[in-house]
């Protein structure tokens, strides 16, 4: 549940020192959860493998955070939990708290939202992890007051939030698949579509077109990067067609929606300068009149989705006084 | 200067039955205007030359404009003009009411509302010509009560407006260019990119394309489509290009934005089920776990704009009580 409000950074201490969030982030294999204290920090970052029951996913969600509640109350006795923040991958409805549909954690039209209230009693949010972990960087990381962004999460996928004038783009749920979207000279997709961008653009498509063109394995878009800095032409090859790829739907972005800035963020981005001043390059090439998006390195790291989470219950709670 | 709530159809009757809002279109060749009443109708709809001395074209309109509601006045001497929309094309700053830049019409960073503002002591919009007919669309037409809207106007170039959650996109004037996004098979465009939308999918372009390759001349789209129901199989391919290249366009779009509607108008619309059907198919079959929009005709006609600029002013209007 986000307010329809545009955003900036939230206003004012909404926490008191001895106060926190429960920071929730239910992923395909693991869950992560931390508490954000009133000056944004996590503490107590835990991961644990996400165990639940077959058919009764959503239910066995609750019954988890319920659990891990109980176990950062005993270990952090004199924080006092206001809110939870829950997010989860999939197709979520944020303003209604349901997590619509996940292929991967087997749930479909679950009210999240409405059914962590009634177990703990605490305020909740439920929302989507690339949002949130866009939330987290434009509010507080690299995109702090710019208002038109677009984050992209490149890894084993492409996954994406969107900006707008300081709001995130929902799309009833769907908003924000930048990695699902066609690009030229695009493979055919595991999602049933053809041509998306995550068969050429992502990390785990540099890996896996490197192997097939060369035949040989490879450990991950780390080494065929290497490799590119040493002159191998297949995979510079490989690279180039990421590269062109990504231009591509960044230019897509700046014309349609006027984006100032693109915040990079995942595995790929680790990449650096090899993969910022081609990009950079590309785009540039592709653009006439456009607004010129900056593109910018994500800043808040691998739990940047989890501090999200924690600002939307944050909100929540700033908008229920 | 738009209000930054979700907007819906104004709330309650903003102009009592005696009042009117001055709506002005001014347009690379016409100037158009009208007064819209509380009903929403537009009366005494005129158009007349565009005619600005070269060098102080801000100044020109706001002048035209003194003069246009000094005519209105003498013509409606019934009607009280409480406000005034004025629009535009080119890129425009609607939150600050500032022209960016005009190529056709020759400004740049021109202060029209408050320029306006003191030439006539009534409150004034500026806003952009196509954004002001989408909110037409969106707010009493084809998309009445859907949120995630876009609309595109497809005649000599394809211009867009974006809406999400109900509000436009404004991307600092730059949003809703997809005319100017790029898509496979485009062509060198005048905008100084290369393979833009609106040259493969204009109706200016399915003419030009087709008296290329044919060595024909043809009296525009409307033409082209009638040789491609009479069998031409030239005029096929070149209407299948223009199919697949919205096609692409509007899928984008569902990818990014989760898009539930676009709204098709300007003259390739009036091809109607010739359009709309294989474009129906044509995005069908590229999504696959998308939101998937719904493709619907532009129902406000040719003055959609200027009942825009009048909502725009209403809306002035409804937030300064």
């Amino acid at each position: 549940m986000i307010p329809s409000e545009p955003t900036s950074p939230h206003q004012g201490p909404v926490l008191a020192p001895d106060e926190a969030i429960l920071a929730i982030d239910v992923g395909g294999t693991d869950t992560k959860s931390a508490l954000l204290d009133s000056a944004d920090q996590l503490q107590g970052v835990q991961r644990r493998p996400t165990v639940l029951r077959p058919g009764e996913a959503g239910d066995s969600v609750v019954e988890n955070v319920v659990a891990i509640l109980g176990e950062y109350r005993a270990a952090w006795p004199h924080k006092r939990v206001r809110a939870i923040g829950l997010i989860a991958p999939g197709l979520v409805d944020e303003r209604k708290g349901v997590g619509i549909f996940s292929a991967n954690l087997g749930w479909r039209d679950y009210p999240f939202t409405e059914r962590l209230e009634a177990a703990t009693g605490l305020p909740v949010t439920f929302g989507h992890d690339v949002g949130a972990a866009g939330d987290a960087e434009v509010r507080i990381g690299a995109a702090r007051g710019l208002a038109d962004v677009v984050v992209m999460i490149i890894g084993t996928g492409v996954a994406g939030a969107v900006f707008c004038g300081g709001q995130r783009i929902l799309g009833g749920g769907y908003a924000g698949e930048i990695g699902h979207a066609e690009v030229p000279g695009g493979e055919p997709c595991r999602c049933g579509a053809h041509g998306c961008l995550e068969t050429v653009g992502a990390a785990g498509a540099i890996a896996r077109r490197y192997a097939e063109r060369s035949g040989r394995a490879v450990n991950g878009a780390r080494e065929v990067l290497q490799l590119q800095a040493a002159g191998d032409a297949q995979a510079q090859a490989v690279v180039d067609d990421a590269v062109n790829a990504l231009a591509f739907s960044i230019c897509q972005l700046a014309a349609t929606l006027g984006t100032e800035a693109v915040v990079i963020g995942g595995g790929l981005a680790q990449a650096g300068e090899q993969l910022f001043a081609p990009l950079r390059a590309a785009v540039d090439e592709r653009l006439s009149f456009h607004r010129r998006p900056r593109l910018l390195a994500a800043s808040m790291g691998q739990d940047a989705g989890l501090i999200g989470a924690g600002l939307q219950a944050q909100d929540l709670l700033g908008a229920r006084p």
